[in-house]
C-alpha cells in the first residue's frame, strides 16, 4: 500500500515560453525505455515478485523503497511537460486556436491530451510492461537495476543538452542526482552479494555529475549521498546495504529515516482550447464551490500549491487571456 | 510523493495447489486493458495533468486519492499470481525441474520470471501506456472512469467465476467490493457534474455484489460504503464529492479520513528452480545475516510477514523440498 | 458508402458442441495478416487512395467491388467463431460458471468478450492498420492482392485440415472458394496490365479446389467462375477485366450484376455468464418490447433469423439452462 | 451483407494548396483510438457478436445502421487526407522529385502510399483490433459507445481547431454533427435500458456544435436530428430508440428511412513521383481504353465523378506539371 | 559483408518423437528479449553503429566477430524448433491433416510457417528492433552485452529444465558453453576499460555450467575457454581483451584464429499437410532435377547434409507416409 | 554459419554535411516493412526453414546466398545512416550541446543511440519479426520474394526522390542494382516452377533502373546482370535458376562464384556529445593502446579504413573540435 503526499521532490519553475518540442524530447525520460516508467514499475515489480523476503531483507528493503521514490520522479517529469507544453497551442491570426501546434513533434499531447503527458516516449511509443525485467535471481535483478539506472543517466545528460527549458533544466538536474544515488545503491547491493566492485564504473557515462550546473545544488546539500527511507515503519535494513564512500568523492553515504518534505506544486493554468478542465473552467469552479461549501469545508480550496510566478509568467498570460 | 507501506489492503492465503493456468487468467486483473495497472494509471496521470486545480479542487482530490489506492491493488493482484504460482514448476519423474509448466499458458512468467507475475494481460500482451485516458477534460475524464470501472468489474466477475484457486476468489471478492466503491464515486463526480444521474445504472454489470460469497464480509464490515483518503494531509475535498445514498442499498456513502491498516503478507517461500531469489536460497540468506549484524541491525529480519500457512501448505511443502 | 443487408454469404449451421480451441484457430482467418480484415481493408483503402480513377476505371471498379464482398467474409468468420464458442463457458460441478474455459488459448474471448469473436489472430494479437498494402502503384498493388489472397488461400488449407467443427468447415469451404475468385481477378488484372501469365501459378497452394469436399457444393452452383458486383449502379467495368478462363477449369468466368441475396443469420442464444447480452437477458427483452409497441411496432421482432437447428442443437441447450 | 455506392456522405473540396502536416494531424481521425476506424468496427463487430438479437431487437438495430453509417467515414477521412496531400512532393529546385516531404511528419504517406492515407493515427501508429470493445453486455457496450463518440467529438473539435485546411474544414464540420447524432442515439439508447439521464451530459465537451460555422449548414438542414436507416429492408426498430427531444434543441429526434444520397468524389490527379497510379499513367489509361472496349464498354469511362474544380485548383496545377 | 557456410555449430539429432509444446517454449531463446536474435543483432548494430573504430579497435574486433558467430546460434535455435516441429500435424483418425496441433500454443508455426520457426518468443510475440541497445558508448554497451549474456544464460538454463527433447537438450548444451564465453568476454572487455572485476559475478545464475550433462562434452573439448575469430583477415585484435583466466576454472582463455568447422544440417523431411516445400513435394524434386541437368550440375544435389538417422527416426516415418 | 568480412559492398562517402531528417527517411530502407532488415530476415529464415532441401536444392541455394548478400546491405544502411547523423548534434551558441536535434524527427538516434541507427523504420516504428513470411510453401515464398523485392524497389525509388544527401544517393544507386538482380532471380525461380512469366512485370514500379545517374556506373559494370555466390564451397546449384536474358536488357545473367572483394569502410569520428565511444575518447583510445602491446600486436590498429575525406570533410571538421 501507499500513502499518497501532493508535494513534488523538488521545486519546479512555473510555465514560461512553451517548448512543444522541447517537452517532446523530455517524454523519454517519462515513457522511454530507460525513463522513470521504467525505474518506476522495475523496482515496484520486483518487490512484488520478491521471494524469501525474509531471507534477503536488506535486498528486499532497499529495492521497495527506492520504487517508492520513483513515484515522485514519474510525477515530476509528467509536471515539467505539462509546465512546457502551457500556452503552446495559442494561435497566430488566421489560424484556428490550436494552430501553432500543427506541426508538433507529438499532435497527441493536445489531441488526446489537454496540453499534457503522456505515457509515452519521445518518439510517441507507449510504454510497456514488457520494459520491467523481474528474473527473481536477485543478483541479476540487481544487475539489471544497475544498468537500467546507468542508461537512464545517459539519457538525462542528453535531454539536459537537447532542452534548455528553465523546466527541463530544473527536472534533469535533480534527477541526475537522484539516479545517481540509486546507482550507486545498486552497484553496492551487487558488490555485497558478489564482491564485484562496480563502484570503478563510476560515473557512468564517464561525465562528472558535478559538471552540470543544475546539479550542483542539490550536490551541495548533499543530496547526492542520501538515500531516503519512503515509510514511516518498513525498509528498515538498508541501511545494512547504503553505506560505504561514494564511488566519485569518497564521502560516506548516508540513509535518511525518512522521505524528503518536498515542495507545493504550481497550480497549472487551465488550456480552454483543449477543454482542460473544462471549455468554461470557470463553470466547474462554481460548481466545486458549493460542494465545497454543502460538505461544510472553507470556501477557499484546501489544496497548497505554489505561488504561480507573477504576472510577468506565461501562467499569468495564459490566465489573461 | 508516496510513502510506502509494506501491508497488503486484504489477507490472502498463503500457498496451495499451484494453479498456473488460473494465474494466468488472473493476469487480466493485473495488466489488461481493465485491469488494475490501467486504474492505477489512469487516475494517477490524470492527477498529475490536472489543470487548474485550485479551481476544481474536490475532483482533484478525488482522483488523486483514489489512484493511490489502486497501487494496493496492482500490488495484491501480483501477490494472488504469485501465491498461484508457488510449487508449479516441480516436475513429473524423468522431465526438467519445470517440467510441469512446458505447456503451461504463459512460459514467461517462469523463463523470464521466478514463477512471478508479468505486467501482462491474460494473451501475454504486455500493458501499454495508451490505456491511460487523460483528456483533460475534467467530465470526460469522469465518465471515462466510471466506463473504466465498469469494464473492470465485467472482468473481475468473469474471472471469478473462471477461476476458484482460493487466492483468486479472496482476490476477486475484494477488489469487487473496492471497485465497486470507485464505481460509485465517479458516477457521484459526474452527477455532481452535469445532473446525468449514473446511479441508475447500477449494478453493472446487472448482478449485484452481494450474491457473491466472497464479497459478502467485506460488505459486512461496510466497506462498500467507504472511501479511504489515502493521505496524511492533503485530498481533504472528497467528501464533497463522495457522499450521499449508495446506489444498489441506499446506506450513506462515507469517507473515512486515512487509510485503511492492511495485513502483513505471506512470505512467499523461494523457488530455486527458477533461481528465485538465487539456485541456493541459503547463501544469500547468510551474506544477509552478515550484513545485517554489520549495520547494527537485529539479528532476525525486521520485517513482519504472515504466518505462512502451516506446515500443511504448499510454502511448507515447497521449503521442504 | 454502404448499404447494408442483414444476410450472410452462406448458410452456417446453428451451435452445436462448442470447440474454443477450434474457435481460437479460426481467429486467424478473421485477424491474421492473411485473414479477412486484411482483405476487406486492404482492397477498402486501396479503393479511397485510389487516383485517376477515371482512367484506371476497370482496375478501380475491380478492387472496389471485391472490397464489398469482404465485408461478407468478416461477418461470416466472426459469426463462426461466436458458433464454436457458444456454450464453451459451462462449468463442470465444482468449478465457477465459467471453469471449462480457464485454460482455454484466447481467454479474452470470455473475459473481454461475450463468448464472442475478436479482432485478433489465431495467437491472440491484434489486427492492425499495418498489414494494410495501399502502394498507389496500381500493378504493384494488384500484385499484392493477388499474393495476399495467395496467402489466404494457404491459411484456410490450414484451417480446413486443423478444425473439423461443423460450422469451421461449412466457413472453410465457402471461403476457398470465393477467395479463390479473387485470386483469379486479381491474376487477371496483372495479366491485363503486364502481360504475364500468373494464372499459370494456380492452384496456389497446389491443392485443387475441388478435392475439399465442403467446397464442391458451391463450385457445382458454380460459385468458383462468378464475381458479383456489389452495388446497384457503380463499378460496371469490371467486366473488362475478370473474363477469359478460368485458370483450372477452363471454364468461362461470368459477372454477375448484382450481390447473391444471402441467408439470414441463426440468432445465437444469449450467454448470461459472460452476460451476453445481459446477467438476465428476459429484462433487455421486456424493455425492447414496450419500446417496440411505443414506437408502433409489431408485437414480434421484425428482424429475420434463421431456424435456430430445433430442440437438440446446442442453442436449444443453452436456452434451456 | 454490404452493397457499396460510390458516393461521399458530404461534398469535399477539390485539392488546393497541399498541407501535409494538416494531413497528419487528420489521420488521428481515421486510426486514432476515437477515429473513424474504431467506431465502424466497434459497432460492426458488437452487430456481429450481438447474442439475442431477437429479444433485444432495436438495440441491435440501432447498433448494426450506425455500423454502416462509419464506413462511409473513414470513406471521408481518406478521402480529405488525400485531397490534403495532393501535390505535396512536388520538388523545391535542385532536390529531388520528394524533396519536399523529407521532413514530414509522415513519410509513410509517401514512401509506403502514393501521396495517401494510411490506417494510422497523427504519430504513424496503425489502428489496431484491441480499439474494438465488444464484450456482449448490451448496457456496458451501449455506455462504451457514448464515451466512444464522445472521445470522437473532443478529438474532432481539436483537429478542427488545428487545421484549416478547406477539406479539413469540410471534414470535420460534417463529422461533428453526425458523431453527434451517434452520441445522441446512444445516450437514449442507456437511457431506455436503465432509466440514467445521459442526456444532461450534452455537449460534451462543453462546446455547442452550433458555435462550428462549417457545422451549421449540416444543422440548418436538421442533419443533426436525423438518423438514416442504411438498409433497404432491415433495421427498421432503430425508431424504438431514435426519438423524442435533442439534448441541447430541444427538436424532434427523426429517423430517415433509407440512406442519404451522397456526392460524387473528385477524382484526384495521379501523383507519378509516387507511381500513383503508375509513373506514367497514362499507359495505365490506354490499356483501360481498349479492355473497356473489348468488353463493349462506352467509350467514356462509365465512373461518376465530382468536376475536380477547375483550372485554378491544385488538381489542376498537378495535371498541367 | 558476410560469407556463408552451410554448417551448423553443433550437431543436432533428426526429428524424433514431435514435441510442439517444448518447440514453442524454445522459440523464447529465439526470439525472446534476452534469445539468440537480440544478441546477434545487438552485436551486430554496435559494431555497425561503432565510431572511432581506430581507436578503439580491440574491442570493436571483439563485438564484430562474435556478432558473427550469434548468427549460427539463431540458425541452431531455428533448426531445433523445426527438428521437434517435425511430424507434430499427423492426424488422429477422424481429424484434419492437421488435427492434432489444433490446441497447440503457437498456431502460426504450421498456418504462417510450414511446422517451422518464427521470429517470436514463447509466446508468439515477435521479435523486435527496440531490443537492440545500441549506446554508442563503449562501456555501457559493453556492460549491458555482459547482461544480455547473463539473461540470455538465465533463459537456457529454464528451457533446459523445461523441455528434455533431444534437440532441444543438445542445444541447450551448446548454447549455455557458448554463451558463457561471450559471458566473460564482454566481463573482460568491461574491466580492461574500467578495473571493475565482473568475474566475480560468475556463475551468473549461481548454477555452474558443469553440472549440465549436455554442456560437459563441450567443456571437455576445451569449448568454454575458446573465442573464436569468425573472419579470414579481420578482427585481430580480439586477442588484446580475451585473454587471462576463466573465471570460474582459472584456465587460460584463449582465442582460436578462425570459425569452428561445424556439421552438416539433417536434411529436414518434407512436410506435405502444410505445403512445405509443396502438397507434391515430388513435382518439385523433379523440376530440380531437370534444372540441375540443364545447368549442366550432377545428376545428385551437391548439398552436403547429415544422415537423417536411419529407418528408426520420424523423419523416416514421416518420408514413409 | 557465418565469416565475417570488414568491407562494404559499396564505397560511401565520408561525412559532410549532417542531414538528419533524410536520415530518419532512408531509416525505412533499413527497419521498414520493405526494408533490408526484411530482405535479409526473410531469406535467412526461409533457408533454416527450407524443408526437403536436397529435393529442392538449386531453390534452396538461391535463397541461401541471396541471404548472405542481404546482411552486407543492413550493414551499408547503417552505415549512411551513420554518416548522416554525423555532425549534427552541434549546437548553435547558447542552445545545449545538442540543441540542434531537439526538433528532429528521430530524437532516438541520439538519446538511445550516439547519432545511430536504430532497428526502426522512418516514422520510428521497430522492424518486428512478423515482417517474416516463411510459409515452407516454396512457390508462395519465392513469389513473396519477388512481391518484397518489388516493394523494396519501390520505397528505395522514393528514398532517392526524397534525399540528395550524397551517402544517401550512393547507397540508393547501388542498392536499386543489386535489388533488382534480386527481383529477376526471384522472378526466374517462379517462373522455372510454374511457367508464369513474371519477367513481363519488369521494372517494377515502372521507371527504369538506368535513367537512375547513381546506378548508372553500377550497370556499366554489369552488376545487374551479376548474382553472387557468398560461400566458398556452397549454394553451387544457383546457376540452375539464375540463367537467361535480363529481362529489361536482355543480355545474359550470370553467377558470379565468390563474393565481391568490397572496400574498406570510413572510420566514423567520435561524438563525444552522445558518448560514442565515449565523453573523452582519448582516454579509451589510450587503453587501447596499452591492451594492444600488451597482447604483443602492432603498435598502430591493424584495421583497414578508408581514408576519410580530408580535412575539408565534416570529419575532419568534427575532430578539429
Amino acid at each position: 500500500m501507499i500513502i499518497r503526499i501532493d508535494r513534488l521532490g523538488v521545486e519546479l519553475p512555473p510555465p514560461s515560453d512553451p517548448d512543444p518540442a522541447g517537452a517532446q524530447a523530455v517524454q523519454e525520460l517519462l515513457g522511454g525505455k530507460f525513463g522513470e516508467m521504467s525505474t518506476f514499475m522495475n523496482y515496484t515489480y520486483q518487490s512484488f515478485n520478491f521471494r524469501s523476503r525474509q531471507g534477503a531483507r536488506p535486498f528486499y528493503d532497499l529495492v521497495a523503497s527506492i520504487a517508492a521514490e520513483e513515484f515522485g520522479h514519474i510525477e515530476l517529469v509528467a509536471t515539467t511537460i505539462n509546465t512546457m507544453l502551457t500556452g503552446a497551442g495559442a494561435a497566430e491570426p488566421g489560424g484556428g486556436a490550436l494552430g501553432d501546434v500543427k506541426s508538433t513533434r507529438n499532435t497527441q499531447q493536445f489531441i488526446a491530451g489537454g496540453a499534457a503527458a503522456l505515457v509515452q516516449d519521445s518518439m510517441g511509443k507507449p510504454w510497456n510492461g514488457d520494459y520491467v525485467f523481474s528474473s527473481g535471481d536477485l543478483i541479476e535483478d540487481l544487475t539489471h537495476n544497475f544498468f537500467l539506472e546507468t542508461g537512464a543517466r545517459n539519457n538525462k545528460l542528453k535531454v539536459y543538452e537537447m532542452v534548455t527549458h528553465p523546466a527541463a533544466r530544473a527536472l534533469t538536474g535533480y534527477l541526475l542526482v537522484r539516479g545517481g544515488v540509486h546507482q550507486v545503491a545498486y552497484a553496492r547491493a551487487v558488490e555485497k552479494l558478489t564482491g564485484a566492485d562496480l563502484t570503478k564504473m563510476f560515473p557512468s557515462p564517464r561525465i562528472p555529475t558535478d559538471k552540470i550546473p543544475e546539479c550542483r545544488p542539490h550536490i551541495e546539500r548533499g543530496d547526492h549521498l542520501r538515500l531516503y527511507r519512503f515509510s514511516p515503519d518498513d525498509y528498515k535494513e538498508i541501511v545494512a546495504v547504503f553505506n560505504g564512500p561514494h564511488p566519485e568523492t569518497g564521502e560516506d553515504l548516508t540513509v535518511i529515516d525518512h522521505a524528503p518534505e518536498g515542495f507545493p506544486p504550481v497550480d497549472l493554468p487551465p488550456e480552454p482550447d483543449v477543454f482542460a478542465p473544462d471549455y468554461a473552467p470557470e463553470e466547474i469552479a462554481q460548481i466545486a464551490r458549493k460542494l465545497r461549501e454543502a460538505a461544510g469545508l472553507p470556501k477557499e480550496p484546501t489544496g497548497v500549491v505554489a505561488a504561480n510566478g507573477g504576472n510577468g509568467s506565461a501562467a499569468g498570460k495564459v490566465e489573461a487571456r
